[in-house]
């Protein structure tokens, strides 16, 4: 710890403590009247507000959410909290991160059909939407952890990540609605915080609120933080992230953050939405596949290794990359509507040739700043404060340490040579050279 | 022109086109009554209203500007038309770019001083600013037209565009800061779709609004228009300065926003300020340095060839980038106190080398976007609608043309071949390659 000095960072506030008149948590009990007071919800429901159903579950760090079944229908319900739900009510937290996630759909919602959940009410007094209740869908890291194969969820994603950033990029519209949409978003702060310091800097300095398995990772977690060139590298990500103002991204999609069926793929809570670069959300969906892919030694039992498994994951982060890229691609052949490339400064045929090479070689920036945040999201989920179920559920501390290590030691390398990542290949080529036995 | 459509870019246009009630446009008449009622102002000027002198010298674009002497004193007061001066009433514009240019000021003014005028007064309702009279300052694009040396101007621009960048950087501040000069300045929408078409677009496409020395540059300006390379290069700079939001940039700092006396420089006009790539204000002004260069000849007289004048502006031009580069990076070994590459993350010694060579890469592509932003801007200083008196005042067309003729090949190059232009000694040796004798 020789080289790192304990940060005066401070943990995110709230400008005040005080939640505004208005506001108030819901429960179990109350939450029934609140939602016969929507009629549209009431009428959805069907029935009685005695005849439905209501679960809280919510296991996320920041929100309330609850699960409610009436006679004709069900809806999910999710409310903000003043605090980190995880850590205590120490942390504050804006409630209006709630208002962010309503106008991340509003905006993104249309362009995306069947690949998010409907929003049905928005409260702005409680913060708290009342969408669709997604079942029987799974979060995508627990059946990443069960060894579930979802056939159509890379594919999906990535054509729902192309979709939204296409569509809220400078080459879709004109130039006036992404500024306004940065106006808005320019205000979710606090959320962005936790990123700019969770994720960019705390795991390569002492803090507080870091966490790793210890003593096992103790060594490696002091390399990382006396490895100049490593943290220049992940400090240059977060200078990308905050300065790259390309489209209307997700801000957190990792695969805690897709619900999954055989067949159906939405991406929810996203409440740290912002304008970045749109390889910040191409690079968390691939980093947390990575994690899976390294954690899978640790989930394996008597009757299965896990290698069939591991070989779906690696398959599935080519099959995202390469859907990406054809659907983001595509759109810009057929929908360019933006001022940047504007149509009309390549109307005549021999202009097609200059303005493909454009987009291989726009779409192969994107590639690269989706290797860089791919590595600082794996190796915060290790060193930081926010851990993942994929390594957490694995209870040999030996067994995980190894897990963790393997994914360490390819983040690092994606960080340090990121001229070694160049096609999908490169990175799933790189996974196994980096996995430990255990 | 068979490879080019006509665009239906509109003009931009004022969501109304009734100016606010309260605002009325002054005239020598009205103003000295304005100035009596603010009190600073009237003290400043002394006497009474009677005895001041107020003269109207307005000559850009899209404001009225007078000059008020005083018995103690003086100012300038710089006034919003909501419209397009030079092109007429049809052309509407927003007011409001008053406020923007207030607030660049209130923002940059501290870390900049000696460097901007004092701005001593904002009117809301009239959108007028009252700042210092800069006397006996000239406008540096006179200066450089008529052949005369300012010892000092480039080692103050390049020190300017330093600070002011690096200070409302994320180098230098926590990020919510930035986005909050985000959220504001991206409501300066119509005087970014004037540069976003002006200058990304129009050059390369048959635009009624475009202009240029004919018939001579006739076949030069189809070739452009059917330079598929030309017009991908230009659109990716188009594309990195509106995404790029590196830091609050002046957004139009070629030579006729600086004003200087031999020892004294200050850069005024700052209404089209938003959060952008650095490089455009460093593009602009050498873009603007390099048109100077080239229409020396056109300004030569019986007994001065201009050559050594040449000589000296690209000793200038060598001049400003070392002092931005000297001073920015200064300024972040000293002053860094932001989120992007924390302090907190570099405080063993040794992390000082990648530190440095983080710090040398950013400055490498700064160096990079001022080579492709300078191009742009001047080619649409040829081509586009509004032209530079550097050659407007070369009467004789087909000396006009043969001095514009090199600036257009040499932009053309810096386009095409970024790669060719690594150091600031590569551009300056490359423009006397362009030059044509005339």
């Amino acid at each position: 710890m020789s080289t790192a000095t304990t940060s005066t960072a401070t943990t995110p506030t709230l400008p005040s403590d005080r939640p505004p008149p208005g506001y108030r948590p819901l429960t179990e009990a109350s939450l029934p009247d609140y939602l016969a007071s929507l009629d549209e919800i009431r009428a959805r429901l069907g029935g009685r507000p005695a005849d439905w159903q209501v679960r809280e579950v919510g296991d996320g760090n920041l929100n309330l959410v609850f699960l409610v079944d009436g006679p004709a229908g069900a809806v999910c319900v999710k409310q903000s909290l003043p605090y980190v739900r995880s850590f205590g009510e120490a942390w504050r937290m804006p409630l209006e991160r709630a208002f962010f996630e309503n106008s991340y759909y509003s905006i993104v919602g249309p362009h995306v059909p069947g690949l998010a959940p409907a929003v049905y009410h928005y409260s702005p007094e409680l913060y708290c939407i009342t969408m669709e209740k997604l079942a029987p869908h799974i979060i995508l890291r627990r059946g990443l952890i069960a060894g579930t194969r979802f056939p159509k969820v890379a594919r999906q994603v990535g054509d729902y990540v192309a979709r939204a950033s296409f569509f809220t990029s400078d080459l879709a519209r004109p130039f006036e609605r992404k500024l306004d949409g940065m106006a808005l978003f320019a205000r979710n702060q606090s959320l962005l915080r936790i990123t700019v310091e969770l994720v960019f800097a705390d795991p390569y300095r002492v803090m507080e609120r870091n966490r790793w398995t210890s003593p096992a990772l103790d060594g490696i977690a002091a390399q990382f933080r006396a490895d100049g060139p490593l943290k220049a590298a992940a400090a240059r990500m977060g200078q990308r992230f905050l300065g790259e103002a390309q489209a209307l991204v997700h801000g957190d999609l990792h695969s805690g953050s897709v619900m999954v069926t055989e067949g159906d793929s939405r991406v929810i809570d996203p409440e740290f939405a912002f304008y970045g670069p749109i390889g910040f959300d191409l690079g968390a969906f691939i980093g947390n596949l990575l994690l899976a892919w390294y954690a899978q030694p640790g989930h394996a039992s008597e009757g299965d290794d896990r290698a069939g498994y591991r070989a779906w994951i690696l398959e599935q982060i080519g099959i995202f990359w390469e859907s990406f890229r054809a659907t983001f691609l595509a759109l810009w052949r057929s929908e360019a509507a933006g001022d940047v490339y504007p149509a009309s400064l390549f109307a005549a045929p021999g202009d097609a040739p200059a303005l493909e090479a454009a987009r291989e070689a726009f779409v192969a920036s994107l590639f690269a700043d989706m290797v860089g945040f791919a590595a600082c999201k794996m190796i915060r989920r290790i060193f930081g404060f926010a851990h993942v179920a994929d390594f957490e559920t694995i209870a040999d501390k030996t067994r995980r340490a190894a897990c963790e290590t393997g994914a360490l030691m390819l983040a690092r390398t994606m960080l340090l040579h990121p001229e070694q990542f160049t096609r999908i290949d490169d990175i799933c080529d790189a996974a196994a050279r980096f996995a430990r036995d255990i």
